[in-house]
């Protein structure tokens, strides 16, 4: 079984709903949103986005790596944004383990040595955010005059705090 | 100007509404949707997900790199998801750009050397989700009885339709 054949039903409904729009492709508020792909999370929803109002980009963590910067480039350069705006959540799946102990469940699972791989867990949620803000802050394809916020998104009551 | 703030005045009526859960850290639907950062596409508006259902995991393209694999193994590894969407769209920014032209703005821009960085464009969208399942399907760290599904999802109509 497949939920695929379920989404595309409720796709139907949806086009319904959507009507025929003709939105630009450079995001409204020129903001893109760099936050983890947790299902409790709903973006727009959380933020107040309509529409073709801001890029959100999405991995395990909401963690700055080089396909994110690679996508913010492209996010910037190519469709004009000029804001990030780094969301990560309490009770993060990137909080249920440690790279080791990941590391040696992959090698018994798969018969594979990926013991070079970080998988960019992390124990403090606004640690992370400050980590990560840093990151993009000292990307040299980040222009200086970016603004660059971050927060944290909590999953069980939806209110973010922000994070300095 | 910031438009963070913005956002965090969204945030508190979203709290209102959102009141509060505790749903669980896994995805009751075991899926991982992987999308395009575009502004024109809420997710889980558009395949109808409600908070709790899916990982939705978004890149410049909807692309499968190396940390979009990083991500799905965390999903299903440790949070038990065992579907697959991929889910590119009509009007990507994707199709905006080649790469040697990219890279030679960027190294315009920034004075630095990323000839050997590929952003990742292509060309025909279906093409380009059924070279990301392909990937998937290749991956060693994707288990293969993962159920692989791809779709493009029209920007201006809200439509997806499958790609096979």
């Amino acid at each position: 079984m497949s939920y695929f054949e379920n989404f595309m039903k409720a796709n139907q409904a949806y086009v319904e709903l959507h009507g025929t729009l003709n939105l630009p492709i450079r995001p409204k508020t020129k903001v893109a949103i760099v936050t983890c792909m947790d299902s409790r999370l709903h973006v727009a929803h959380a933020l107040g986005l309509a529409l073709g109002d801001a890029h959100i980009l999405r991995n395990a963590g909401g963690r700055v790596t080089e396909d994110m910067i690679r996508s913010l480039v492209i996010s910037q350069q190519q469709m004009g944004t000029r804001e990030i705006v780094v969301l990560h959540h309490t009770d993060c799946g990137a909080q249920t383990f440690k790279n080791e102990e990941f590391q040696a469940h992959l090698e018994r699972t798969f018969g594979l040595d990926v013991s070079d791989q970080d998988f960019l867990p992390f124990t403090d949620v606004e640690e992370s955010v400050r980590e990560d803000m840093e990151l993009l802050r000292q990307s040299p394809l980040i222009p200086a005059d970016v603004v660059i916020s971050g927060a944290v998104y909590d999953v069980d009551t939806g209110r973010m705090t922000e994070v300095q």
